[in-house]
């Protein structure tokens, strides 16, 4: 499998994007976000979508440059337009805006609506984190990515409607990153690709049996994801609900099916301050020794222990950084084809690995 | 089944809580509180904690006319020492303290501590929404309840760690309020009373397989509770540590095992004004928008169609209001058992009813 040294992969997303119309800055946002995407193993979320991204530019869909506007404030929570720019930098902006708001009321919120595709929500959350701040962030998809059936029915009414949450602790932070339905729309893909069923209890089949064959998710009779939880599946339904009135009616960007709006990210973006009304230590200290508790639990017989969220997410990172990040040969054929066709340098593998687990994670 | 109108009922707890030493004020708060539950079917909620409180008054865990401390404040969030008064009460000031700074703010969080039990959350999201706010709760246990492994254990590390959420719309609102467990405790005491198995898939033994035995929760061999997700677990362990460390780090009250706390409550409350940065008519319209549409979805076939989240609460709560409340014969023995021992006039069934569904809902 191709592989490539994180930071040059970066700079070659940069400089793709760049040649197609992104500023500097822009172009170094994405590629980090979508690069660290990859290093945290959601290859779904990292480059592979840079030739969605510059096709989307080419039709207009992303906005090279696009003002990230302030549209209402009150102390402690603010709407932004985005444009319709760059997902990935326009919820950067508003997540630092969150944080430095928060600094100052204890607790903060921003909203955003008229925004792109802005990849994985954890990256978000944990800039709050890492600056020593608990992070918070929902995104529905208004218009576009219905996949998901309300519990109790047989059609797809809702996207996977993420959820993520980071807090400090004293090592790594907690990552929670979760979509509310069964699973991500890509792992059905990765199945179909390689001719294999979905175990049941993934998706329903419209007449309300258990659909195991992956292509009826993509073609007649359309299948529908499950909201997470098997059988609490009202509960995943329930989070999945209020992941869409945060980020759509919040935003007024709209909640999915209510309006006819292009697909995009609404974002609800959360952050407090442990030391408005304690201190950030107390908060770490408090937190690391959770972690420890629940580590401390027997593991389930030949299973591979009790992990912290965030925790598998954090040693693929380790193991990436190291020995560089694996593309799939489809995903670096296009972004080759990309580079010849805007005279950019192609980028160099640094080894020839064998994949190491599983693309999907 | 001994059956009672809700306002008598109300009254009557009422009485018992003053002749145990709560003021009017308090009295009418916490029973409020627990027959709120009863009427929304969640009975393990309700009047029968009544038994519980005035044991607790007696024993000094509970301090009637405990004085509700904001111990430290920033401009959009506030800690609470409750100094370990009802729970109830200190919720319900909590509450209505995170909506004043709401309003003003946008968004708001109370940290509550030294809390004892508050009953239902869903109660206290529900006075945010129906004063046209959206709000989001979460509890944990801190020193106690342990119940449930972390994903990838076999061992109780965490209680039930409940999360709740509502958001106001045209007509009634949503209300999401679940445990971050498949299952909240109360629905295996019922299953063990019975001499029924549990369903796989709520509870791991200690050798890993599945637990369907309920009395092995409550002895040796202990199963634990698993969090709730099927497959997906790791998605409700996630949701558990985020409450842990929403609820107990930053109110300093302490996550689960970390501390020898007495077991109580500490509480994290959120309260969004969608006002702020838009209207509430928008919010609601939108809102409303989304519950039709998920509900224009085919039911699953013989199933009873799709319901928005707290729809068959506020369907039991009609019918409760009407029909009255049921209560087991055992709640009603203790109640009139507690009643007699204080001198306080006992109550009158207003009907001996068949009990309508089941009393867990």
């Amino acid at each position: 499998v191709p592989t490539f040294d994180s930071n040059e992969l970066k700079q070659f997303a940069g400089r793709l994007l760049m040649a197609t119309g992104a500023s500097a800055e822009e172009a170094d946002t994405v590629a980090d976000v979508l690069v660290s995407a990859n290093l945290a193993g959601h290859d779904s979320h990292g480059v592979i979508r840079i030739e969605q991204y510059m096709r989307m530019i080419r039709e207009g869909r992303i906005v090279p440059g696009a003002p990230f506007e302030v549209v209402r404030r009150a102390p402690a929570m603010a709407l932004v337009d985005g444009h319709w720019g760059f997902g990935a930098v326009i919820a950067v902006r508003a997540t630092l805006l969150a944080m430095e708001m928060a600094r100052t009321t204890g607790v903060a919120a921003v909203s955003v609506r008229d925004c792109n595709h802005v990849s994985r929500l954890g990256h978000y959350v944990l800039m709050a984190a890492e600056a020593g701040l608990v992070g918070m962030m929902t995104a529905n998809n208004h218009g576009g990515g219905r996949w998901v059936a309300p519990w109790g029915g047989t059609e797809r009414r809702l996207s996977t409607n993420p959820l993520a949450f980071a807090a400090p602790t004293a090592g790594r932070p907690i990552l929670v990153d979760i979509t509310t339905s069964t699973v991500a729309e890509g792992k059905i893909r990765v199945l179909r690709n390689k001719g294999l069923p979905m175990p049941e209890g993934w998706a329903i089949h419209p007449d309300g049996s258990a659909l195991t064959d992956p292509a009826h998710m993509y073609g007649p009779p359309y299948g529908s994801l499950l909201p997470f939880g098997g059988m609490a599946g009202h509960k995943g339904f329930g989070l999945s609900m209020m992941v869409e009135l945060l980020s759509g009616a919040l935003s007024g960007a709209g909640c999915t099916g209510a309006a006819d709006r292009p697909p995009g990210n609404a974002l609800f973006i959360l952050v407090i301050d442990p030391a408005a009304t304690g201190t950030l230590e107390a908060f770490q200290s408090e937190a690391a020794g959770l972690v420890d508790w629940v580590k401390s639990s027997a593991p389930v017989p030949g299973g591979a222990g009790v992990m912290a969220p965030g925790e598998p997410e954090f040693r693929e990172e380790e193991r990436r950084r190291e020995a560089g990040i694996p593309l799939d040969d489809e995903t670096w054929r296009q972004l080759r084809e990309l580079a010849a066709g805007l005279s950019v340098p192609e980028l160099e593998c640094t080894t020839e690995t064998q994949r190491h687990g599983d693309p999907e994670f």
